[in-house]
């Protein structure tokens, strides 16, 4: 049998192992940050219905650049964030954000380049960095998750990098960015700075979006994505505001007819039912800050959290203790620093249940 | 206003194009090798039910290695080519043969490494092969566009490449190869082959698959798309067999939960509904063969065609030619070899237009 290290596979993949959370079947799955709320019967029934709608011509190639979705995701984007003023020829989407950092990293980074982020922070950033030949550099963040304007500019100007990547909120650790940091990154990088707004919906009051920075800087790109606030997950949509130059830069690496018409369908749906989908949004702030609440009464160490998850510990043996909680059908995810565990906020029930698996588990 | 040249963009992209045929809105639009049949009522039904059924859980990712599509996949290719004998383990699925031929540059390629084409082939191959860092190597074609074994075997050795690509049946030529050439090919090749069958199903009676070359060869890698045959241009679903150690090494290179759960709904849908769509592919290999003789019959020079599409010529003027046929509402290809054009095969219809409106345009 041919074994993996028998075929001519690029020297640096070699040893590693595929990247993935376990996808276990549990009656509680708060690992992979998920919006624990499904789609409205009247969602379901109209994504079905848009997708029949679109079925007719199949077989037909879909629109090359799914300017009717881009124009959907601007328009959002112009009201989560007053002020951002984008028109579609600024937003640009892809198979999840993965994939949108993925595209910025073809054009921006490859062979001799070089990639810095804030570790920890979201795992795939180096991984795609890699495996577009990009080298990764690890600037860590403060010992509180956060980051420091001064330490970050430091960093920057010691590796001069061609892309940074600064996460906020930062996954796995819940943590915001000022703007004084991303501002200062911008002004002494040379390269283009992706400021990852993954789970931007899930902020806390008062806390800005990179968005409204746009304007002024041509060579800053904000991520975003429908997997998280927008509970679609399974549609594989994210998308980036950006400079139209820099989607142009993209054009010339995006595969052509990446987003197939079945996809641009389903998301447009979704967005026509953005109040829908965001209205679980202030529930699970909500239900986060009572999450971090409750860890921290329970005397947990706790960060910070403006996103959908929340960071805690610390646990000298962290893989028994998630090991104990997943006996008890509560599979949450190993990541990030080492003694730390992280988990999804759920409904009321998911909660009730991780909160009564972590006492036993402890 | 900011352009694309103020980025700091990789140097070798810098003063590319963005690949893509022109997306116009004609009457009859011959250009991209879509099947012209659309599914019909009852499959489109069912794929809106078939997205229904998962838009209730698009809260939650999707099975990330897509296993039932890939056993869907594996049964299709079992019953196209009898012997081949897959498990869903040798077959991988992306968004378009396009993710799937990048996936593989990206485990097998890379900086300082080296693919292989013979051209006018796929000019996505090349393209593909740049972005991911890997130098390409062009190695020409016969004048027949057909490609000896022995001439295949001496740009193997000539030039040790990593990846090789060979396509068949060829577009933008129609060519299909003879089994010793890729087995040739394989023999002295120290990388990995892919053999790119995105029309396979079209191929005339007798030409076989390289599927079935398969079980002997773990550096074989055969591709597939749902694109053509399958009327599914707008799913984007391309797939690839090949020995489990290769899908192994692609799974440290793909973005995980690359595939969305409504493109392995609706592609599970299409495959369950494979007779229909496949029934339009005798119509449309009678209808490639019957332009072949006319295009002869009419004084052209004309490419053998074990595709969906013909490569016709010679036109001291090509451009020309092609825009008189666009004024006339028929949109074709000006693409592959100078003074050749490429039509797509149509509907009986389509032909006709074709046919007159080349008449008046010559």
């Amino acid at each position: 049998m041919t074994s993996l290290n028998d075929l001519p596979i690029r020297d640096d993949l070699r040893g590693r192992e595929p990247y993935g959370a376990p996808q276990l079947d549990v009656p509680y799955a708060l690992n992979t940050n998920e919006n624990p709320y499904p789609p409205s019967e009247a969602l379901v029934k109209a994504i079905g219905e848009a997708v029949r709608d679109v079925a007719g011509s199949l077989n037909r190639y879909p629109d090359r650049d799914a300017v009717a979705l881009r124009s959907d995701l601007a328009a959002f984007l112009n009201r989560d964030t007053p002020g951002a003023g984008l028109s579609w020829r600024q937003v640009w989407a892809a198979n999840g954000s993965n994939e949108i950092i993925q595209q910025i990293l073809q054009a921006f980074g490859g062979a001799g380049r070089t990639a810095l982020g804030f570790e920890p922070s979201y795992s795939m950033h180096p991984i795609i960095t890699s495996v577009s030949g990009t080298a990764w550099i690890n600037a860590h963040r403060d010992e509180d998750f956060g980051l420091e304007a001064e330490r970050a500019v430091a960093a920057v100007e010691e590796h001069r990098p061609d892309v940074v990547f600064l996460t906020s909120p930062n996954n796995p650790t819940g943590t915001a960015l000022p703007f004084s940091t991303i501002e200062a990154v911008l002004s002494v990088t040379p390269g283009m700075v992706v400021v990852d707004e993954a789970y931007a919906e899930f902020r806390r009051a008062g806390v800005p979006s990179a968005l409204t920075l746009l304007p002024r800087n041509p060579r800053l790109i904000v991520t975003r994505t429908m997997s998280k606030a927008f509970a679609m997950a399974g549609t594989r949509l994210g998308y980036l505001a950006a400079d139209p130059a820099v989607i142009d830069a993209l054009l010339l690496v995006r595969l052509p007819y990446h987003l197939s018409a079945v996809t641009q369908a389903v998301a447009r749906t979704a967005m026509a039912h953005g109040a829908e989908l965001l209205g679980s949004v202030d529930a699970l702030r909500v239900a986060r800050d009572d999450l971090v609440a409750w860890l921290r009464a329970e005397g947990h160490q706790v960060a910070d959290s403006d996103a959908n998850f929340v960071l805690f510990g610390r646990f000298a043996d962290r893989r028994r203790v998630w090991q104990s909680m997943l006996d008890r059908g509560v599979l949450i995810r190993e990541v990030g620093p080492p003694e730390w565990l992280r988990v999804s906020v759920g409904t009321p029930e998911e909660m009730a249940a991780f909160r009564t698996a972590l006492k036993e588990s402890l």
